[in-house]
C-alpha cells in the first residue's frame, strides 16, 4: 500500500507541496476548512472593491482534480495524535505515514481581541467583503448625516500596522476615495475622506531597506494618505482608535477601522508542540530542523507561517507567499527523495526579492542589494500580481479587470453585500467518521 | 425649484426611469436598499458558481453619477405620507413632487414562511451566496459520509416551482454535477447526484405555449433532471420535501432545497393602498390605470413587479425584466411630457419574446406567435443575456468568463464562503434626519 501523505491547509505552502507529489508512490490527502486556495496578496483589492472573490479565489478541488493521486478534504483539524499518527478533525480522524502541515497564521490583536469587532483583519474572503461593506457604507452613511462632526467621523478610515498590507490598502482606500468614487455623491465631497495609516515602529515597510520605506511613505502622502508613525495603538472602540506615543494621547474619531498590524500563527503549532515537544517561538511558530522537519519527528513537516525556519542565517525566513511555495516544493522533493533512498540537502531559500504596490502605478522593490523605487511600468505591476495565480482563469480576468480599472479609473466589484445570520458550517452539522481507518481507498461508484 | 422626482428601487423599473429623466428639469432621488441594481435574470449562475456577483450587479452611484441631476439615496422606505408628499423612511423622510415605486417582488411561500430557513428563494445576491454555499457543501458533506443513505440526501437536490427561475437552476445545477465537478471527487460519483424539479401545475413554464413546455421538459430529462408536475409541496423541513397529489403524500430525502415558486409583491404595496385607497390584486401589485399611476393620485406611479397593469388586454402584465423597463421609461416620458403641457397616450407594452435557457446549450423562445426551441447558437444566448447588462464592463466580463466556461466546461466562482455573524445593516445604524426639508440640495463642498 502506498504511503499515506497528509497535508493541512490548502495555502501556497499546502498546494505546491501536493502538486509537487504527483505521479509520485504516495497516496496524497489535502484538508483544509475552506473550499478554495485564496491568493492572500490581492486580498486587499477585493475589500477595496477592485476585484471580486472568485477573481483571487479556486477551488481546491478543481486545481487537483487531474492529480490522481490526490484528494481534496474539507475538514477543520483541531488536534493531533502523533504516537498514531492521526489528524484529529472536530469529526472524525485521519490516518497519515507523513504529515505536512501548513495551517498558516491569523491575526493578532496582541492580547485585545475584542478590538477585533471593530477593527476587522483581512485574512479571508469574508474578512474582505466585510471591510468593503464597511468602507461603502461609511460613505453611503456620510451621505446621509446632518450633523459635521458625524460625518467627519464616518470620512475618516485608519489602518492600523504599516507593513505591506497596510500600506497597499491605504493606497486603494485613498484612490476609491480620491478618484473612484469622486462623482457618485452629492451630499459629500469623498475628497474629504481622510485616510491614516498608523504604525508603532519609526518606519512603515520595515523589512525594506530605509531608503526605500521613506520613498514608499512619500509615495502614500502625494495620494493622500496621512502616515504616522511612532504611536502605538491603546485602544480601539466603535468611536475610533486612541494611539499613545510616551505621555501623549490622541483620540482619531473613525468609524472605520482595519487591522493588519500583526499575526499570530495557527493554533495548530501549539497542537503540534503538545504531541512532540517542540518549540514555539514568541509568534507561536514551530521551530524546525533545517530539513523543515520536527525535532525527534521527521515524519513530520511544517511549513510556511507556522515554521520558524532560521537555520540559513540565524533569522527565521519572514511568512511570505515565496518561502511557502519554495518550502512546499522542497518538502515534497524530500518526501519523493527518502522513498527512491536517497538523501537531499537542507532547505535553502532563494530571495527572489520583494515588492510593495502603493495605489494604482507605484511600487517599491527590493532584490538583494538593488533597490528600485517610483512609477510602475504596467507590465511589470501585472507580472508580478498574475505570477502566483493559481490558474490561466483568473489571470485573464485579474488582468482585463485591472486593464479595465486602470484605463477607467473604476473599480469591478463595489458591492455591498449583507452579512447573513449566523450559523454553524457545513462541516460542524456532520457527525462522521472517515472509513479511512481500513487502509483502503473508498471506491468511486 | 425643479419638480422633486422620488423613486423607490434601483432595479430595472427605477432605473430606467431615473435615466430617463437625465437633462429633464427636475430633480430626481433614486432610494435602495442597497447599493447596486442586480441583474436578477443571471442570479442563477451566481447560485450555480459560475458567475461572481459584480458580474451581474453594479453600484447605481457608478450608473448615475454622470447624471447631473440624479442622486442616490441608501435607504429602506416603510410608509408613505401621500397627503403631505413624503416618503418615510426606517431613519428619515424625502419630500416628493411626484414619485415612482418600484420596489418589485419578493419571495411567497404561501403561509409557509418557516420553510425559507430550508427552502432559500433566489432573488438578491446574498440568496445566490448562500444557495452556491449550500450546494457546494452538499458535495463535501457527501463526500466526507459513509452512510449511504445520508450520501444520498447529500446528493438529492430538490428545486421547487417550474417557472423560468425554476428550470434554468435545474439545467445549471444538472451542468454542475454531471460535468463541472465530475473529476473533483474520491469518495462519491457527483454523476449520482439527483436533481429533481417540482412543479405544483401539469405544465413547468406555463406562460408558455404547451409544445414549448414539453420540448423544455425533455430538454431537463436529457441533462438528467426529475421533471416532477402535479404535485403540491405541503411540507419543508431540514431532511427533505413532502410532495401531495390527491390522498398520496410523497418524502424525498434532500438535504438543499431551493424555493422558486411564487412571487409576492414588496409590502410598500399595501403601505401605499393604505394611504390612497388603492386596489390590490391577490398577490399584492397594486392596481394601477393606463397611464401606470394610482387612481386618484396622478402624481404618484407605480411600475414593474409591483404594478397591476391590465388595461391592455384585460390580464395584468407578467413581472418580467422587459416590462417594467418599458414601463420605467414611459413613466420617464410621462412626467417630461407633463412638464411640457402635452398629452401622452396609455402605456402600450409590445412584448418583444421570451426565452427560457435550458443548461449550456439549449432553449425554448416564444416571440409572438413564433415558437422556437432547440441548441441554441451560442451567439443567441450571448447576445440575449448580455443585452440587459448594465454597463459595457460587465458585458465584457460576463462574455469572458461566459465563453471560458463554455469552452471548458468549467464555472468561474465555486467559491464556500461562510456567511457572517448577524448584524444591523449599515442604514439602521443611523438615526438621521435629512435636511431636505428645506427645499434646498445640499452643496457639494
Amino acid at each position: 500500500m502506498n504511503k499515506q501523505v497528509v497535508i493541512i491547509g490548502g495555502g501556497f505552502g499546502g498546494l505546491y507541496a501536493a502538486s509537487r507529489l504527483k505521479d509520485a508512490p504516495v497516496d496524497v490527502t489535502l484538508i483544509d476548512r475552506r473550499n478554495h486556495h485564496l491568493f492572500q496578496p490581492l486580498l486587499y483589492q477585493v475589500a477595496t472593491g477592485a476585484l471580486s472573490p472568485a477573481d483571487i479565489a479556486t477551488p481546491l478541488r478543481g486545481l487537483l482534480k487531474h492529480q490522481r493521486n490526490a484528494r481534496v478534504m474539507m475538514g477543520e483539524v483541531v488536534d493531533f495524535d502523533t504516537d498514531n499518527r492521526q489528524v484529529i478533525l472536530r469529526d472524525g480522524t485521519v490516518r497519515y505515514d507523513t504529515l505536512i502541515v501548513a495551517s498558516g497564521s491569523g491575526k493578532n490583536y496582541f492580547g485585545n481581541d475584542q478590538w477585533s469587532k471593530w477593527a476587522p483583519g483581512l485574512k479571508t474572503v469574508e474578512d474582505a467583503t466585510e471591510i468593503r461593506r464597511r468602507i461603502l457604507g461609511a460613505f453611503e452613511a456620510a451621505e446621509r448625516e446632518s450633523d459635521p462632526e458625524a460625518v467627519r467621523a464616518w470620512l475618516t478610515f485608519v489602518i492600523i500596522g504599516g507593513g505591506p498590507t497596510g500600506v497597499e490598502m491605504a493606497g486603494a482606500l485613498a484612490e476609491v476615495a480620491y478618484e473612484t468614487l469622486r462623482h457618485d455623491f452629492r451630499s459629500i465631497n469623498p475628497a474629504d475622506a481622510r485616510i491614516i495609516l498608523v504604525q508603532s515602529g519609526d518606519q512603515i515597510l520595515p523589512m525594506y531597506h530605509e531608503d526605500l520605506s521613506n520613498r514608499a511613505t512619500a509615495m502614500l502622502q502625494r495620494l493622500g494618505v496621512e502616515v504616522r508613525t511612532g504611536g502605538r495603538v491603546t485602544d480601539v472602540n466603535a468611536h475610533g482608535v486612541t494611539l499613545s506615543s510616551g505621555d501623549q494621547q490622541d483620540f482619531i474619531a473613525a468609524r472605520t477601522v482595519v487591522w493588519t498590524a500583526g499575526v499570530r500563527a495557527s493554533s495548530l503549532g501549539k497542537a503540534l508542540a503538545e504531541c512532540t515537544g517542540a518549540a514555539l517561538d514568541r509568534g507561536g511558530r514551530v521551530v524546525v530542523e533545517p530539513d523543515l522537519s520536527v525535532p525527534g519527528h521527521p515524519e513530520i513537516f511544517v511549513i510556511g507561517d507556522l515554521a520558524h525556519a532560521a537555520h540559513q542565517t540565524g533569522e527565521p525566513l519572514p511568512g511570505v507567499a515565496q518561502v511557502a511555495i519554495q518550502q512546499g516544493r522542497y518538502v515534497g522533493n524530500v518526501i519523493r527523495a527518502r522513498l527512491r533512498g536517497a538523501n537531499i540537502r537542507p532547505f535553502a531559500y532563494q530571495d527572489r526579492g520583494n515588492m510593495a504596490i502603493i495605489g494604482r502605478g507605484a511600487a517599491i522593490a527590493e532584490i538583494g542589494k538593488l533597490r528600485l523605487s517610483g512609477r510602475l511600468a504596467w507590465p511589470a505591476w501585472l507580472a508580478i500580481h498574475l505570477m502566483y495565480q493559481a490558474d490561466v482563469e483568473n489571470r485573464i480576468l485579474v488582468f482585463i479587470q485591472w486593464l479595465w480599472n486602470y484605463l477607467t479609473r473604476s473599480r469591478s466589484a463595489m458591492l455591498i453585500t449583507d452579512r447573513q445570520p449566523s450559523a454553524t458550517t457545513t462541516q460542524t452539522r456532520l457527525s462522521v467518521k472517515l472509513a479511512t481507518d481500513s487502509g483502503t481507498w473508498p471506491r468511486i461508484g
